[in-house]
């Protein structure tokens, strides 16, 4: 179907990835229309040409006539949409998001969904400190990872179309894994960092220390700047993973203080061996 | 002294750091001499023009006609050295370090040191996560930080001229902290963040994930790759401070995690939009 540039595209939540996948899309030749809150937004995106046509409200016409809809949306505000608006979807269309967690919200959406229109989840793994469509990118996921989470549910073509679209949106690599492994891996690659960061960014009042911050300090607190709504939600949605991914990196931390404690040259050393020759893998390629 | 290009500069230990200072500073017309482990650095160095003699014996004549000697060797390496060669040094020397830890050397070193000699301990702070004279540059310095660590015992001349060192280096802060606040600061700054990262790296061994990492994680784990040589004898000189450091960081974060099992979003949020303000005092100016 995404090949099909005949067919119409509807961004629900025109914000920075939104945006991203309109301005994308929209040089294929696709027809894309937004749904979202500012007007501000849609007169950016139509002015800039990333979209055909937008509105601010739950325009009938404009859900109707989409064959595929990208939710780009907070998790609950995603599932109180699709609650409220479904009746609108045009009969086989297909619906697929953005969200990063997975299990909370594949399950409950596609129980309630219609059965003559198929969600297949996504998560597209880019981001930036900046928000709003105004910094969204035609370049944004070079180099990154779109993760499809397809279940039982899903039929091979939709779950075909989404890793098309993976593509067409120029994602370096685009793999499948179920929610329970994406929401695992999440816990631990993005949400436990996040975790670790904004602890970092808090822990210490001490003043005038940005005077003295190096390249290490920054890297590690480069993600300390954070959407609290969303992400406060995303770990919430997470919290039994999330938790036993934190309860793991204190083991592991509580582990090093003892042996500096105990001046364990020897420990350290080879944990910090072990480090070193784990990270060699996650080089980017 | 600094600028009288007539003097001759010692460096021992010609490594990234070391062979980063001898790069710059022969460009002002310097003489430059290097005392280091390994032959090869030295015929490199000498190739590349980066120094006009070295050797890798304890020559008395190089280290005699040295009016600056900088020393970029491992903590306990550096004390011994000074011990068993100050002998050789020039009367009105003048030595500086590039040592990471400040305490533990600096009062060390000016209590043995010949009284004709002086010592103002420096910190150069940057790095990499590569090693070698091989790897060295002359812009390694630009947007970092050098730290200048004097003492009752230390000249305002020689102060002066460690400062000048460090301009001339090309950082672009230098700036002047006791001892004491060095330590401190780079607790946090620098050894907590390297004990965060190589916790974050060998907490977890699950397979494959390096499939799936995003900027995130890459970015949290950078220093990652560390050398487990010289960072275990930093922490170690560094410990009573550091394990305060690591007290801290677990404190908060384990008020994160409660936060997370009792579902207190608010709390959450505070503390996220609390490093989201601190996060932005910390960009690049």
């Amino acid at each position: 179907m995404i090949v099909d540039v005949s067919k119409k595209i509807l961004i629900v939540g025109l914000g920075l990835l939104g945006g991203s996948y309109a301005r994308i899309l929209k040089r294929f030749g696709f027809h894309i229309s937004a749904i979202t809150k500012e007007q501000s937004s849609i007169d950016y995106a139509i002015k800039e040409n990333i979209i055909d046509e937008g509105s601010t409200e739950i325009d009938e016409k404009i859900i109707g006539e989409a064959d595929l809809i990208i939710f780009a949306l907070y998790p609950h505000v995603f599932v109180e949409w699709i609650e409220q608006n479904q009746s609108m979807f045009k009969s086989g269309a297909l619906i697929t998001d953005v969200t990063g967690v997975k299990r909370s919200i594949v399950y409950q959406i596609q129980d309630m969904l219609r059965p003559d229109v198929e969600f297949v989840a996504a998560h597209p793994m880019a981001g930036r400190e900046v928000s709003g469509v105004e910094n969204s990118t035609d370049k944004m996921f070079v180099g990154a990872n779109y993760i499809v989470t397809p279940t039982d549910k899903n039929t091979p073509e939709a779950i075909q179309t989404c890793i098309e679209l993976g593509r067409l949106l120029g994602f370096s690599n685009v793999t499948t894994l179920s929610p329970e492994e994406h929401d695992e891996m999440i816990g631990f690659l993005s949400q436990l960092t996040h975790c670790i960061a904004v602890t970092l960014m808090t822990c210490n009042d001490k003043e005038n220390m940005e005077k003295f911050t190096g390249d290490s300090f920054r890297d590690l607190t480069r993600i300390a700047r954070i959407n609290d709504i969303m992400w406060s939600e995303l770990f919430i949605a997470n919290k039994d993973v999330l938790i036993q991914q934190m309860n793991m990196f204190m083991d592991k931390f509580a582990e090093l203080k003892e042996m500096l404690e105990k001046d364990d040259v020897d420990g350290m050393r080879k944990m910090m061996r072990r480090s070193t020759e784990r990270r060699a893998l996650f080089d980017k390629k």
